[in-house]
């Protein structure tokens, strides 16, 4: 049994991880187009900030305990072409050396590549000229080079996602002076403005400059002697002006699934032209696997869709391994479950937002409410702001978003959602659920359970109960 | 409609307060026995180590907050007897003064009474010589009065379960040197001696000298010059004998339901004394409920049991004031969900341990497993130690058990697992839950989805998967 993984990110390495685990005797190897296998892309902002002295440390696993494992791994050599019918891949190695490498069972896991927006500027500058779309480890030694080769002071970060915050608090943190553009009209356009709101609150607390519903139309150098080396300039949706001059410039514009090895090789593709893959994560190519950021994303609640997150590609890739060596394992689904910390703050969500649950049919009633993370008698009390979504008509939970402080147990508490909604529980039965309770870290009603009756109340007074 | 409740704790006041939502023309009152309804029982060991200075803020709501629902609140007021056929309780008011007080629907909340062990000593020492059973706002009065008026140095603790834990811990804070001392081979004797070991490093690290396998025979008073007040002696199992000297000794050795009330009325009795109740919170008496610590209560793995817990008072209650007014609502069941903080630590635990499930009927395997609370290397990562309990037939979680950090979300962590107890989830179902992740506040694979990985190999390694 030879199964060969392309890619040396999360689903490919979790594919080849479980494929060694389950059959020691199976030949494993992974091609992976630079040096970097089994990095940790999330943690990237904090080795920026130089909260993560040392780039290796990014590293889920080294190279050398991945091939303790038993698998082989093929650094700085590219997938160039699959033969489905074949079944070889040819390979190109750091030499340029073109091999075919001979499978049973393919694994695709090419991520996703960073959306390159159309602001004049950025198709001929560059990372030497201190502009830089971040999406790999490459990519950050380029910024860390532009960083401090330049000495940089000014920064504007286009974008204001989940990476766009964090890269905002990561330069803080070194000591620029951070403008954050969006094009939208909050930040973390991911969850409810009345929470974005709150983010952005807390990112211009810590000295971000954040500018919302403003666009990015032109990056020029302008090199002039005693400034910065770079101006940025937009309009905001009114009309007006926007103007900065930074020494860097870092985009964060999203991303947009890397098919095109697999759509050569006669791949179907499908939602937002991700990879299309069953829960089994097959392809229509024999014998062909695909996970991660490159595939199409089976969510609970929306059907197939496309949700980028790396703990779907560590799943996806392990399902995909455990299937290649003949397994039946089907991906359970998405809720597209995310958290970011923003400072001492931490935003997350699960699930559905009212305006996404209307398009998957479901009648939504959603609320915002709030509680203390614990008794606020005991010292440290954190308020957590919540945003609830269920369907009126079944009393199901749909959708949870909360924000509160890092220490207020924001991300575990959203994660109980995450498994009351994976168990299509009401929200009203969120207050049978048996939770702990200390006054240090809790309260006899958990803030969920303070949320959730709130929920059902707003619901009965509209409707019957 | 007149709703009476007997017991101003967590059951009788959310039986009111649901009553009084329900239905705002509900005639609702609350005999309380002493002058401190809805308090926060459980914040007791908080006011004694001087965290929460005024004891006043250990009420979940003041009398006023209480009134201004529209509930009617007897303080100071005894439940004398309940005359069920006549649909009346008599009542002696502050002033000696009897009254019978009629009800349409009855809520016995009289929740439990400290175990007082047998040692010698124990039956005529008392407050005034410094030996304190903790149960109420009044014996914490007691206490603060020993600890102030005869300036206490030294303490001993008898009994190391939660209370203990966390009043050994109120106790350092306050400057005392403390010996704690449990008659079980280890300490939190409600988790696996595995994690209780940790639990008594912890305390033996900030100072309190731990004592395990030793009971207590007998306490004297000396009342020597210069030395302190009490003396406290006993064995170990081994025969050692124990003995040290102290000013304020404190015993914490469990609860019992406080049942006289309602068996003089002819309540039927259940385990362990407690009164029986069905899951709508009925007795066998008509238009009389009761909940809270003086109730058998139904366990969703264990059948009808007997866990007395503040969060389960307040559930029930809720449930016995909405069926008083006519509703159907049945308790969905306890899994015993359980924390302390413990100093910087926490210790936490949902559903059955070995020997429980064992007892259940389950075939369980419970292995250890430890984890971070987040990627290791951004800073402050802490380790979690594990205890899974699964069922080998089914492959059902039963259990979980952990110990980590306090800000390692280990409260929020074991009710996620109570969340998939609830919802009779598989150990191995665990990985295919989609939660949350940001280097700071998580890994790809959450700690519970690598101890919950560790169990399946385990059993897979003794049994088919």
């Amino acid at each position: 049994m030879r199964l060969l993984a392309i890619g040396g990110s999360d689903a490919g390495i979790s594919a080849a991880l479980l494929a060694r685990e389950l059959d020691p005797g199976a030949d494993v190897a992974v091609i992976v187009s630079d040096e970097f296998p089994n990095f940790s892309i999330c943690g990237i902002p904090y080795y920026v900030s130089g909260e993560v002295p040392d780039w290796r440390n990014l590293a889920h696993r080294t190279a050398t305990d991945l091939e303790a494992t038993g698998m082989r791994l093929h650094l700085g050599t590219t997938a160039e072409r699959i033969d489905a019918d074949a079944h070889e891949v040819a390979v190109r190695d750091a030499h340029g050396t073109m091999t075919a490498m001979p499978y049973d069972a393919l694994v695709v896991g090419t991520g996703a590549r960073p959306v390159r927006p159309p602001i004049r500027g950025l198709d001929f500058l560059g990372p030497r000229d201190g502009v830089h779309v971040v999406h790999s480890m490459g990519d950050t030694f380029e910024v860390m080079s532009s960083l401090t080769a330049h000495d940089a002071r000014r920064a504007v970060i286009i974008g204001a996602g989940y990476l766009g915050i964090e890269m905002a608090e990561a330069l803080v943190l070194r000591g620029l002076e951070v403008t954050q553009v969006e094009q939208l009209a909050e930040v973390l356009p991911t969850v409810d403005p009345e929470l974005g709101r709150q983010v952005a609150a807390e990112l211009r607390e810590r000295g971000v400059d954040v500018v919302t519903r403003t666009a990015v139309q032109l990056i020029t150098r302008t090199d002039a002697a005693e400034t910065a080396r770079l101006r940025v300039e937009g309009a905001s949706s009114d009309g007006t002006p926007f103007q900065r001059d930074a020494d860097i410039v870092l985009v964060f514009a999203g991303v947009k699934p890397d098919v095109a090895l697999a759509e050569a090789a006669g791949a179907k593709l499908g939602v937002r032209g991700a990879i299309d893959v069953d829960r089994t994560m097959r392809t229509n190519l024999s014998d062909v696997f695909a996970a991660g950021d490159c595939v199409v994303t089976h969510h609970r609640l929306l059907g197939t869709t496309y949700v980028p997150l790396g703990t779907t590609a560590h799943k996806q890739g392990r399902i995909a391994g455990e299937n290649a060596l003949g397994g039946t394992r089907e991906f359970a689904g998405s809720l597209g479950t995310q958290v970011v910390k923003v400072f001492d703050m931490a935003a997350a969500r699960t699930g559905l937002r009212d305006h996404e649950a209307v398009s998957a049919g479901f009648e939504p009633v959603t609320i915002g409410a709030e509680a203390d993370d614990h008794k606020a008698y005991y010292p440290g009390a954190h308020r957590i702001a919540m945003r609830w979504t269920g369907d009126r008509r079944t009393g199901r939970l749909l959708g949870l978003q909360l924000f509160g402080h890092r220490h207020a147990e924001v991300a575990k508490r959203v994660d109980i959602a995450a498994t009351a909604i994976f168990n299509e529980m009401t929200v009203d039965a969120i207050s049978e659920l048996d939770l702990s309770y200390t006054p240090p870290l809790g309260s006899p009603w958990d803030a969920l359970q303070i949320g959730a009756q709130a929920w059902v109340k707003a619901v009965a007074g509209t409707a019957k109960r």
